[in-house]
């Protein structure tokens, strides 16, 4: 096989299994050429990816030698990401009654949710998460996307139990929004103590929910560390937690004059 | 840039984005090579995944002119994927009381969601689906992969409605195992008339659940083309529904043995 075919067959590889790491070897022994060989072929991924900011390529050397592909975006395409939702968000079509917005379709895109995803794997990667949780159920898709980004397991916080989730854990917390109580719940194997874990939700009013799914973290002997929010509300002011990072601020629904005021976050504007 | 470069840049466009058709115009501009030149790019490509067994490379010809990546598994690939899952399955510590068996770690990590997506997809893609239609909660990670891999929207019918989703369709169903009636309701917007839906879901039993959003689909004038379904149990016997397309077979759980007879569904084994 010819380095460009080598090429098309690593590159391949290496993107549909994002963060995820491969012996250089392996590579060598598949295709039948020398270690040095190989490592001009991954230097040349590695600088094309570079040059038209398409991530990151990393080579990790030692005895066993791996790469692995990193999603990365530039704070400049994040911003484009976000921004077109933004835009999509501002159609007045999405104003439901009680100023609700409607947003399934955008959680429902493959690309929006891809995108999405590596802005988050992009901002967290250095917290080496070893999980990505979320609760049931609108946060999901944004939260496996995050999960694939990173090569980690995607847990799922149930609001209520189930006989094939075996022992859980039950917690009550408080919804910032609504204030009212609500209960979320775990099976007491879908974690493993003392693991680093990124909470991801698509959506974020006072933050109860965040700020339950974090105490819950605790009762696991998890550390929580990072909080990505797909889309914030301006209201309430006071919110239940504070070291969240949201991508798209939700200040106001008017119902009467049809409008959705909406940005990117303040971080992806500077 | 090289060819070499340009084959690792063509490779990442295409594979992160599966059945998303790219025009070839489009990748001879960002270059600035010749059409001619850039169809040799991509005919490497496509003869690398061939050759290798790593999905399709197709390119449409006409005015436009495209190319897509679309993700194919041999039946022997699937086969591999679906024993190792089966494998997983047959650990004794899943076993629950009840006869239950621990799942979601599996339906939690990206490699073999990834893998399952790209089997129902290589399945369905034939069928053309305009969307991928799945019941919350355990099926949405199944059913977004799937999505994923054949480039179309995620739709997640809900147990409950909620203000955000505006005017739903609310129906009952006999689920089938359990014998009682359920809930399942969908916002009116959430699929276009005359639209080819494929359903996914993580467990079947009766096939109760998979006939209701059949049924449901009926009421927005959309045509099933496939129903995908990653463990069937082999109770009950009789099932609601025939013409699905399970991937393993979940025939016994024996809490006395403490034995999990699973295998992958015949269809993968001919």
């Amino acid at each position: 096989m010819r380095r460009a075919h080598r090429i098309a067959a690593i590159t391949k590889t290496l993107v549909e299994q994002p963060h995820h790491v491969f012996a250089v070897g392996d590579f060598a022994t598949l295709f039948d050429v020398a270690r040095s060989t190989l490592s001009e072929d991954l230097a040349i991924i590695r600088s094309t990816f570079e040059r038209l900011e398409m991530g990151r390529v990393e080579t990790i050397s030692g005895a066993v030698g791996g790469v692995r592909y990193m999603p990365y975006f530039t704070r400049k395409q994040s911003l484009e990401h976000v921004e077109a939702v933004c835009n999509r968000l501002r159609e007045p079509e999405r104003i439901l009654p009680g100023g609700f917005i409607y947003t399934d379709d955008l959680i429902s895109s493959p690309q929006i949710l891809r995108n999405v995803g590596q802005i988050f794997a992009t901002e967290f990667q250095k917290q080496d998460p070893e999980y990505v949780v979320t609760v049931e159920t609108a946060g999901i898709p944004v939260a496996l996307q995050t999960a694939n980004a990173l090569d980690v397991p995607l847990v799922v916080v149930r609001r209520q139990s189930r006989p094939t989730e075996g022992p859980v854990l039950t917690m009550n917390f408080l919804s910032g929004s609504a204030r009212h109580v609500e209960t979320m719940s775990l099976s007491r194997r879908a974690l493993a103590r003392n693991s680093r874990v990124l909470l991801v939700d698509d959506f974020m009013k006072a933050g109860g929910t965040l700020r339950g799914l974090s105490d819950l973290m605790g009762e696991f002997e998890c550390s929580v560390v990072g909080k990505g929010v797909f889309i914030e509300t301006g209201w309430p002011e006071e919110k239940l937690i504070s070291d969240h990072l949201p991508l798209i601020y939700l200040q106001e629904v008017d119902t009467v004059a049809q409008k959705v005021v909406v940005s990117p976050a303040d971080w992806i504007l500077t």
